[in-house]
């Protein structure tokens, strides 16, 4: 089975990679130079346009997109629906918001195009050796390519989600669950880090994923890098964001449902974003308009 | 070795068991004839009182607590006071709160016991299959017993955490985290149980346990949950709490620290005991007070 894979930045390179060793014929496209470089060192086949890349289908062409969010994607489907027709499969793996993946299958469709929504998790390793895929698309469609699924996840690591949006939009829901995880173990450490006792949190880490409740791949990951840095100290607590949790919470708002931790998982990453706050400001000028009490003057 | 455990509910039951498997001499106590009648049924020394348990010793005791924290933890080990005297050795793998178990220790050690708090992990299984220690008290003589935390624990899955006080306060802060990570799980869940689209949870919980960034046991026992009732229609979003999620907000309140994750998941707690609340009505009220906007009857 012939896949082209469109993007190859860290997560597209190792699906491609994975999919070549899993003997599939893949194509691949970038438009970086040097990632095309890399790529064909690996022994795909590479190609510096996307029409170059169409043009290696004969017959049915199965194309994954694998680009950040947001304009890229959009750009590339544009090309794609004008290069494809009926019978193509069109897979989007990367975190598009469910909303667009709703409209591109709707787009795909009136072309006689598959279009299928991929949430994918496991990070870059995950993409390299075994990922967790959430598939949204036409369930029967899903069956002539399930084996693409199959090969890149982890054994079971892969579902057919329901209609098309499912996948992104499961997606979506998973990375709002893994902020609020994120947020909860990172307050468990800064505790300890003020507690009365001298813990090593490496070791802390550790115990934690043997045997007890909270045992999870995030708390690995949490062991890790105290491995490689004790205390933390060589990086600023400041705490960025790519879109899935504000969804998250924008769909929870949509809904009209509670979802107070994973929302202020999301806002405790806003505030790390300032050293200083205007809402601070303001409690402060208040508490001394009222009690008198001391301000703290900026410098 | 032998040890005596005092205390045979889920996880002190298990444990002896545990203990007894492994090769270790068990002399157990519990109040309950049940228990009495259950764990000698398994071969094991049981006793009606914990004086005849510490009268099976010669030399050196090896007492370990396993019974609810507060005033059963505080009376059990007030005659366990009176019972031992230099050498012997307590150990607390209950969930006192940590202060408490540094008086016990001061208390212990001024008649030359030497007292050990251990936070335990795992649940019941963990407790009958290896569980997750976590254990404050003098090094030194740590090692002469940490043979015992050995065996009961999967591999790995011990610490000698620092002095007394250090296992419980450990475990304490576990119990936050966990009480964080529950919640953002059940806020996922929530969420797509409002989706748009059809979800199965068992399977959704099984990908997600397979490859994902959100792999974890709590997410292993949310998929087994819903194995046994797909959409948890036969039990109440009560939530109910025992002590560690309040003692880490406590904590965090006294190191002036910010954990608003696991403190607003303790609160998620409080809020599903009431079916109505207060607060409620005080909000509903003013809206009708100032817009004139409808507020519900009590019935």
């Amino acid at each position: 089975m012939k896949i082209g894979m469109i993007g190859l930045g860290k997560m597209g390179f190792n699906l491609a990679l994975q999919l070549h060793e899993r003997k599939f014929e893949v194509e691949a496209f970038d438009l970086n130079e040097n990632a095309i470089e890399k790529i064909s060192s690996q022994g795909i086949s590479a190609h510096r346009s996307i029409s170059s890349l169409v043009q290696a289908f004969e017959g049915k062409k199965i194309l994954w997109m694998m680009v950040p969010a947001g304009d890229a994607t959009e750009s590339v489907f544009e090309q794609l629906l004008k290069e494809c027709g009926e019978g193509d499969i069109i897979i989007d793996g990367g975190n598009a918001h469910y909303k667009d993946s709703m409209r591109r299958d709707e787009q795909a469709s009136q072309k006689g195009i598959s279009f299928f929504d991929c949430g994918t998790s496991g990070g870059t390793e995950g993409a390299r050796n075994g990922a967790c895929l959430m598939v949204g698309g036409d369930k029967e469609k899903f069956a002539e390519i399930e084996e693409i699924f199959k090969e890149l996840s982890v054994d079971n690591g892969y579902l057919h989600t329901g209609p098309a949006g499912s996948g992104h939009y499961l997606k979506m829901v998973h990375n709002g669950i893994e902020y609020g995880m994120m947020q909860a173990i990172a307050e468990g450490f800064e505790v300890l880090d003020k507690s009365p006792f001298p813990y090593q949190f490496e070791e802390v880490a550790g115990v934690f994923n043997h045997g007890s409740v909270i045992r999870s791949w995030l708390m690995e990951l949490t062991q890790s890098a105290f491995s490689k840095d004790k205390d933390l100290s060589s990086i600023k607590g400041i705490m960025h964001s790519s879109g899935e949790g504000k969804w998250t919470i924008e769909e929870a708002l949509n809904l009209q449902t509670a979802t107070p931790i994973i929302a202020l998982s999301l806002m405790m990453r806003y505030r790390s974003l300032e050293t200083d706050t205007f809402s601070g400001k303001v409690v402060a000028a208040l508490r001394n308009e009222f009690g008198g009490h001391a301000v703290e003057k900026s410098e």
